[in-house]
């Protein structure tokens, strides 16, 4: 497969917009997107960031390196546990699933999150996603938590 | 009720973990908060801060002066959205519920979304807590999806 994790740089954020769309555009949402392309840079790589992202990048045959999965966070703040990662999205490109990526991804985030003192990773998946469930499932110690609604307020 | 809703400061935190210790108490799961006070403070209002937060700041008869609410808040990143803002807190201290000051704190919490420019606010409510659902029904254009759960790992 040839695939390295590393670290999102400033020059992966055009693929990584163009993964998210891809990932809208199959779930036929894509005019949700509304997010604007140097907000997306200034948010990652400006003077105050408030996301961090892994990236999955494959070599080719001839030597091409291309990104093709991402895992983007935030930090959240628990007034009982305290600073935590949300993972906000994990995506990797149609052709490259159920090869083991996600979890290479995951290996990064938890090895990031346990060096910075995070207390904990938290996500959200849609309670229909059984493939995601079932992924979640096999990983250690997660708990689910189905009793919250999200309330969301868009200006 | 002489009430007046600011921004808190660095000397409102022992209040504040007040307020939260009492929420938790009530809840029967005070064991469950394992967040250390100076990080607390440090990640309000150290050199990087993570969290924000208005109070809602009570005049007594004697002219004594108490925090009896809080709102705190986190900014989220949406490859979607952009920055919203995350209310992770909004707690009323007993004898002051039902008389408007959550009201009144989420007032200042969309003029504050709104002066940084951010796409929204989102929350969580638990899908029981049915006086807090028929508080945000009131409210306009609060969006409810029941759909997701949360998924989480404690180290």
């Amino acid at each position: 497969m040839n695939i390295r994790i590393r670290k999102a740089i400033k020059e992966d954020c055009t693929r990584m917009m163009e993964l998210i769309y891809e990932l809208a555009v199959y779930e036929k949402a894509a005019e949700e997107i509304t997010v604007n392309f140097d907000h997306f840079v200034d948010a990652g790589f400006g003077d105050k960031p408030i996301w961090w992202a892994f990236v999955a990048e494959q070599t080719d045959a001839l030597g091409k390196k291309e990104v093709q999965a991402l895992a983007l966070y935030y930090i959240r703040y628990s007034t009982w546990k305290g600073q935590s990662m949300y993972l906000e999205d994990l995506l990797v490109t149609e052709k490259l699933r159920g090869k083991g990526v996600g979890t290479l991804l995951f290996d990064a985030l938890f090895t990031e999150a346990k060096e910075k003192k995070y207390t904990g990773i938290a996500w959200q998946v849609l309670d229909w996603n059984e493939p995601a469930i079932n992924f979640y499932k096999k990983m250690d110690a997660v708990i689910f938590d189905a009793g919250w609604m999200n309330c969301t307020v868009h200006f």
